[in-house]
């Protein structure tokens, strides 16, 4: 140890960020040690910041620093629509991408028998509740698309049933921009079998 | 904006950490704030305890909570070698190979006439006079084989030419682990020309 313990707590704890691994978090520590003022005592703030604020959307179970959320309170969202997600990194990805304009209600993660999560893990009940609400007339399941995912999407229309919306799933095919000889038979089969017209 | 402004500033400081760009900066903000008390608090205190702690060592120019730093207040360490490093990282390197248990000097830098850096910029002089300490026998130029490393090490060869001190650099040659086939023709023709006997 030729840094203190200090620094070695430190590169401990930036070493547990999703892509920063023992090597570059010891980079990351030794960057945010030299620009002191310009980096880390602003991360420092920001940090603290974030924690006495942010909070999950009582609504939704998005994060942010107002409950309800920026989104939930937005006047200009549709309310007649629930955009359903499993994790709150799909809503910020479906927000960059100004996909919809409507709400959201994050799920909390997917099914997944092999890892032990029930629909009693998941934010499914006070999806079916809110769904119920007679200004909602449909509810897009945004939800990935893999096993797990389409479990979770069935599981949760069949219990949308009685609701009296519309439950919408998003489309599959290729990619914008992807090119057909790197995509997988399943979506290319998916593609070819939903085309669309081009007049 | 779909996470109010105190998750945006803390992404936006996390992506200025090397290895972390916005995606991934996201990622480690969302990932914070869902580990509030098993990582955040503790993040935002250990950035806080490196700066209230870290300083320059005023001998060798290491980052420590300790000044002189560990490594120069360690009586263990032999001193009559002088280990000379570009920057912090390299010293950390270093330590951590347990390469050598000497002390070091911390140029931080080298000299890049391109990038307007001269011998003023770097700590030379103060290297100049520990080398001029009686117990010190060996400087070690563990400088980078590039071509600013390798400048460097000439101008402080030559100013060290009266201090009455061995002046060394790294060898060079193989990689230990390294394949002949990928390793460039300069690495190649210098680890024949240094061949060393195997008897």
């Amino acid at each position: 140890m030729s840094a203190g313990p200090e620094i070695e707590r430190l590169i401990q704890l930036l070493s547990k960020l999703p892509g920063l691994g023992p090597r570059s978090a010891r980079r990351a520590a030794l960057h945010l040690v030299k620009k002191r003022d310009l980096l880390m005592a602003p991360l420092a703030a920001a940090l603290q910041a974030a924690m006495d604020t942010i909070t999950v959307c009582r609504v939704c179970g998005n994060l942010d620093s107002k409950n309800p959320c920026t989104v939930c309170s937005d006047p200009r969202r549709d309310p007649g629509i629930i955009v359903v997600v499993a994790d709150v990194a799909d809503l910020w990805a479906l927000e960059r991408a100004k996909a919809v304009n409507a709400r959201y209600h994050v799920l909390g993660g997917t099914l997944s028998p092999l890892d032990g999560v029930g629909p009693d893990d998941l934010a499914i009940a006070p999806l079916v509740t809110r769904a119920h609400d007679p200004a909602v007339t449909e509810v897009i399941l945004a939800l990935n698309a893999t096993v797990d995912g389409q479990t979770t999407a069935h599981y949760v229309t069949d219990l949308l049933g009685d609701a009296g919306v519309k439950v919408t799933g998003l489309a599959h095919g290729v990619p914008v921009g992807g090119e057909l000889d790197y995509l997988d038979e399943g979506t290319l089969t998916t593609a070819i079998r939903s085309r669309t017209s081009m007049g």
